[in-house]
C-alpha cells in the first residue's frame, strides 16, 4: 500500500470536499483496507457519465487496496413515495430491484474490481426494523439540524411543503454507514448534508465517525444542468460506442475541459499540456477526439475509440469538418421542434420549405447521422452538432421554453 | 337515548372547545352509541382529580348511552425516552405496563361504568408495525403544520432542541384513532394539537373524521398551575379519605368554584346558589365542606364525606376554626422549607427557637394533622394550613424558588 500521504493526495484529485483529512489519516495509517461505501439509488440502473465521477473514485479506492460497498438503496424505494405526490417515484417490487441490481452490476464492473466491490442492500437491516427502531432513529437528530439542509432550508422559507417522512431519509441513509460501520462515504456534493448524518449517527452510536468524500457534480451535454436522465443531457456507459462518440464530439470546447477533469484518466498535467497547445493555436477538436477515444475505449474495448474516430471522420465528407464550429442558442417553443424549423432559424436554411427539401435531399446530419425524415425533430434540452449541404455547419443549444 | 341537542347541551358542559358541533349532531342523529376515546399515559398510574374532569366526561358520555375506550398509549412508553435526555420517562417493561393499566382499572371505575368501557393499548397495532409503515405515516403531514404546536413553536423560535421524532408522537397518537376508528376524541386542551391530527389521518385514510372534544385543565391545590404529580399539587383519587377531606378543605376560595365547576355533579344553578349565599355574607367554609364531602363520597362511598367532615371539625379543638383564616404568600428558596422557619416567616411564632418549641410541645397542626418532629418540612408548590398555639392560624402558599 502506498503510505497514507501519497493516498490522500489521489484521492483528492477532483474531489470537492474531504471531511476529514486528519481523519482519513488515522484511518489510513493503521495500513488496513478501509471500508468505502457509496450508496445509489435502486429506480434508476441506466448509469451515465455523471455517475462515473463516483465510481471513478470507488474505483481509485479500490487500487490503492480498499474495499468498496455499492450500496443500493432499495428500503425507501420498496415504500416508493408515500406522499404520493411524485409519479416518477413508484414503489418497486423485490423483483424489480433485483433485476435493476443485475443491470448495475453489468454496468459498474466495467470500471469496478468485482473482487473488491461488495454490493449491498440497505433494505437488510431495514426490513427487519420495526416502527419502535425507526421513532428511535428519528430522535438522534433535531428538527433545526435537519432545516439547515439547503434544500429544506428554502421550501420552508418559501412554505412549499415538507412532508415529516423526508425528514427520516436522511436518518436512514446515515443509518446505512453504522450498519456497515464504514470508513469512508462518498457522494456528489449534493448529498453532503446526508454523508454528515452519517458521520453522526455513527458517533452516537459508539463508531469511529466515516470519513466524507464529495465529488462535484458533472454538467450534462448542454453544459449548465447536472447530468440527468430527466434532462435529456445524459451520455449513458452503456451506450453504443458511435453514439457516445458522436455526443462526446458535440460537447462545447469548455464543457470538453471540465470533462477531461472529471473524467480521464489522464494526469492532470497531460491535461495542461493539451489545454496550452488548444490555446496556442491548436485544434481543439483534436483534444476532442482524445478525450472521445479515451471514454469509449473504456466501455468498449480498447481500441474502439480510435475506430470510432475514423468513422466519425469518415462521415462528414470532403473532410469538411471545420476548425471552429459556430455556436448559437435557439428557443424552443415546446418539449420539441422540427428539425426543418431548426434549419431555418440557425441560417442553415434559407426557409423552411428549402430546409424540408434538404432533408429530404438527404443533405442533413445531426451529430454526423444523415437525417431524411421530413418530419424530424430534436428534443429540446441538448446540443447538436447540425451540417446542412457540403459547407452549412452549426452547434446549436436547443433551450428548453 | 337523548334527542342530539339535548345530548350536545349535557355534553358541552365544562367544555372548553367542540370541534366541531355540526360534525357531532350528524354521528349522534344516527342514533348508534358512539366510540368515543381518550388516551393515558402508561407511566403514571396515579390518578388525580385532574384526570377525572376528563373521566368525568367519559361517564357522561356512557350515561347517554356510548361506548369509551380507555386508551393507554403503551407503544411509546414501550420506547422510553429516546432521546436519553429525560430521565422521569425510564422504558417500560410490557409486565410494568400490564401492571399500570390493572392500576388504572382500579381507579378508573370508580367512576366509569365497566360494561361500557373497553381498555385497549396502543401497541396492538404499533407493535406489528414496521419502520416502512411509520415512514408512511410521518408521509401525511407537513414539517410546518408540525410547526405550528405552539410549544414546538416555542421552542424552535427560542432554539431549544426538537428532536425528529417528537414529530412522529402526534401521528402515532392521530393513527390511534385511525386503528380504533373513533367517532370522538376527548383531551385536554393542551391536546387539541394532537386531537386535530386524528381528525386529518383519519380524513386522509378514508373515515369520517372524529369530533374533538376538549376539557379545561384542573388547577392543583396551588391554584396556579395545572394539577400535575411532578408539581407535588396533586389530590390522588386513591388517597385515604381524610388526606383528601384535609386537602380540598386547604384549598383556596377561589379555586373552590373551579373545582365546583369542573369536579361537581351539582347543576350549575346549585353551584350558583351556593356561590350567591357565600357571596352574601355566608361562609364559604361550608360550601367548601359541601364540596369535600361530595368528593370524598364519590371515592370512598357514600357517608363517607361527612364522617370526614366530623372529624375534621373535631381536630380543631374547642370548634376553634374561624371563618375566615388568612392567607399569606412565603417564598420558599429551596425544594422544601422548615416547618419552624415557615411559622416564624407567618407570623405564627416570635423566632425560630420558639417555632421549635412549640412544634415539641405538640402545638402544631399541618392540614389539621398534629406534627411534632423537629426538623419538619414542607414541600413547596403547594399551599397548607397551619395552626399554631389555640388562636393562630393561617393559609400559606408556600411558592417555589
Amino acid at each position: 500500500m502506498l503510505p497514507p500521504a501519497g493516498q490522500i493526495e489521489e484521492l483528492r484529485r477532483g474531489a470537492a470536499e474531504l471531511l476529514t483529512e486528519p481523519d482519513l489519516l488515522k484511518k489510513l495509517a493503521r495500513g488496513k483496507p478501509l471500508r468505502v461505501k457509496a450508496g445509489f439509488d435502486p429506480t434508476a440502473p441506466d448509469l451515465h457519465l455523471g455517475h462515473t465521477v463516483l465510481i471513478n473514485k470507488m474505483r481509485q479506492f479500490q487500487q490503492l487496496g480498499h474495499e468498496v460497498i455499492f450500496l443500493i438503496g432499495d428500503f425507501t424505494g420498496m415504500i416508493g413515495d408515500p406522499s404520493g405526490k411524485n409519479a416518477t417515484r413508484p414503489r418497486l417490487t423485490p423483483e424489480e430491484i433485483q433485476a435493476n441490481a443485475r443491470t448495475y452490476e453489468q454496468q459498474i464492473f466495467r470500471i469496478l474490481d468485482p473482487e473488491r466491490t461488495v454490493v449491498d442492500f440497505n433494505s437488510r437491516w431495514f426490513a427487519p426494523m420495526n416502527a419502535a427502531g425507526m421513532i428511535e432513529l428519528a430522535a438522534k437528530y433535531t428538527v433545526a439540524r435537519m432545516l439547515e439542509r439547503d434544500d429544506f432550508a428554502k421550501r420552508y422559507k418559501s412554505n412549499q411543503p415538507i412532508a415529516v417522512h423526508e425528514f427520516l431519509y436522511p436518518l436512514v441513509q446515515g443509518y446505512d454507514s453504522v450498519a456497515l460501520k464504514a470508513d469512508v462515504e462518498l457522494g456528489g456534493t449534493d448529498q453532503k448534508f446526508n454523508l454528515l448524518v452519517g458521520r453522526a449517527l455513527q458517533a452516537d452510536y459508539g463508531q469511529e465517525p466515516q470519513v466524507v468524500l464529495t465529488m462535484p457534480l458533472l454538467e450534462g451535454t448542454d453544459g449548465v444542468q447536472k447530468m440527468s436522465k430527466s434532462l435529456g443531457n445524459t451520455i449513458a456507459i452503456d451506450e453504443p460506442a458511435e453514439d457516445m462518440f458522436g455526443k462526446l464530439m458535440s460537447i462545447s470546447d469548455t464543457l470538453m475541459w471540465r470533462y477531461f477533469e472529471l473524467l480521464s484518466a489522464k494526469s492532470l498535467g497531460e491535461i495542461a499540456k493539451l489545454k496550452a497547445a488548444s490555446a496556442d493555436g491548436g485544434n481543439p477538436r483534436d483534444a476532442k477526439f482524445e478525450l472521445a477515444a479515451e471514454i469509449v475505449d473504456r466501455f468498449h474495448g480498447a481500441g474502439t475509440g480510435a475506430a470510432e474516430r475514423d468513422r466519425f471522420i469518415a462521415r462528414f465528407r470532403e473532410g469538411a469538418l471545420p476548425e471552429r464550429i459556430p455556436e448559437s442558442a435557439i428557443a424552443c417553443p415546446g418539449a420539441e421542434m422540427k428539425l426543418a424549423n431548426v434549419l431555418k432559424e440557425a441560417g442553415l436554411a434559407a426557409s423552411a420549405s428549402a430546409a424540408y427539401r434538404l432533408i429530404e435531399q438527404g443533405a442533413v446530419r445531426v451529430d454526423g447521422e444523415r437525417v431524411s425524415a421530413r418530419d424530424a425533430a430534436l428534443r429540446a434540452g441538448s446540443i447538436y452538432l447540425i451540417q446542412s449541404g457540403k459547407r452549412g455547419i452549426a452547434r446549436i443549444r436547443l433551450g428548453k421554453h
